[in-house]
């Protein structure tokens, strides 16, 4: 449920209403009471305006995308909108499309955020992709803050935005992240300056819940986060985390990737150095 | 980055034949480490043949679905795919679109899981929906087992499909699995035989994980979740479950959805009555 939206601000308003009814029958107290609440209410729903747009791009990992997409979209009144090169829908990682709600060419002048999803093989793609990073470059120039999830970084490193800044990444990448003059921090979110980076996937949700304290206060992020019932309880507790998970683990994927990473930081030098 | 695929097991095939040109200059004592990691990955992905569809319909809440359908995807030739009534791009709840993998008429003869997704006025309406109902309970009289995510429980209910199951729910709507004949259990994760139900949104992620540990077991299902670095870090480490949020919080929600809440009950009713 996502459902902190102008219909559900609507339906509220009229519960309130409803409701107000039923108060004027009760105590003077509990009147008070309902008021505080009402007040409090109208406070936490009271709707922003932030911009933010989320990069789609072919293999992109949805999950990069949508878990921030989810809590970003609570904010009553802030425009939340995947954004592509063009009106096509996009293929995820996973082989389903996803349609973009704004082209390249239609993005705010100014966002509040231009979040970057990561892949594997696609985002190799877009990091080489000129149009990509130039809309990129462009964006990021116009927006208040830039962001990334996994290996999203690596798009944003491309684009020479993480020249000199702290930065995290999907945690087999995080090396990589140096070739585009970053410092690299295995941390789950790493803020730095106009710059927010998060870890792998999941992180994505940790990353946008922030934000949406910082937009909107604790109150307001507590509330997105309740609607979400976002109390993880992964079975394995240390097995997220590679400095944590069984020692194997982390063996058999860092084997399996090695080709690929060594991939990724050559084409990551070769964009660095051309562009 | 979802990327236990074939690709990617071709990739580690290949990276592993690069790394024994490497081995055999070393010790044998590292080759002989190296050749267990090589048993033990090759162990790792063995491709499964699971076959799982998850239901998408108008206005569904995207991550209910996708979060789940990131962690089963990582399981190696298993086929995860959204299914739809027709092949249109399906609107999810905040407004874009995903384009399903299969139609109703396209279901597989049998299904390991058919899961559902949640979401708020859209699953009101997908519960009255005689072409889902229908097209649910032929599913799940062929699925080895059944699932829900967040309030996509209700559609299960509406289906009959939680007559004398305990199950769980989003946390505002535990009460009215009562109305379909359940027992609500406030847990993140419910498994009652062939049923198994998560709580609101986030804990299809919980599920999923789950579900891919019993079907690839303990190692395989570190992998997944390391490689999706699940590693959750809520700034508020209690406000995700509404039995240690801030009661104001939790109080806020129930008043701005008490109107809902009503509605969805009496509509549930309706429907069970009538089926």
């Amino acid at each position: 449920m996502n459902d902190i939206t102008p219909a559900t601000r609507r339906a509220f308003l009229k519960a309130l209403t409803a409701a107000s009814g039923l108060i004027s029958l009760r105590e003077a107290s509990a009147q008070s009471d309902a008021e505080k609440a009402h007040a409090r209410a109208m406070e936490l729903l009271k709707p922003g305006s932030e911009k933010i747009a989320i990069l789609i791009y072919p293999s992109f990992t949805a999950l990069d995308a949508i878990g921030p997409q989810h809590m970003l979209a609570g904010m009553t009144g802030a425009s939340v909108k995947f954004i592509a090169a063009t009106a096509e829908p996009v293929k995820t990682d996973s082989g389903y499309f996803i349609t973009p709600q704004l082209t390249f060419d239609q993005c705010p002048e100014q966002l509040d955020l231009l979040l970057i999803p990561g892949g594997t093989t696609g985002t190799i793609q877009a990091m080489e992709d000129n149009k990509v990073l130039d809309f990129v470059t462009l964006a990021a120039s116009r927006s208040k803050r830039i962001g990334s999830v996994c290996t999203g970084s690596l798009i944003l490193g491309a684009a020479g935005l993480l020249k000199g800044k702290r930065a995290t990444s999907h945690w087999q990448t995080l090396d990589l992240l140096k070739i585009a003059g970053a410092t690299p921090v295995a941390q789950r979110i790493v803020r730095d300056q106009n710059v927010i980076t998060g870890a792998g996937v999941t992180a994505g949700i940790d990353l946008a819940l922030d934000l949406v304290r910082e937009y909107r206060g604790d109150f307001y992020a507590q509330g997105v986060q309740l609607l979400a019932e976002y109390d993880p309880q992964p079975h394995f507790a240390k097995s997220g985390n590679a400095a944590t998970a069984p020692k194997e683990v982390v063996d058999l994927l860092n084997h399996m990737h090695a080709g690929f990473m060594a991939k990724w930081g050559e084409k990551l030098q070769n964009v660095i150095h051309r562009r």
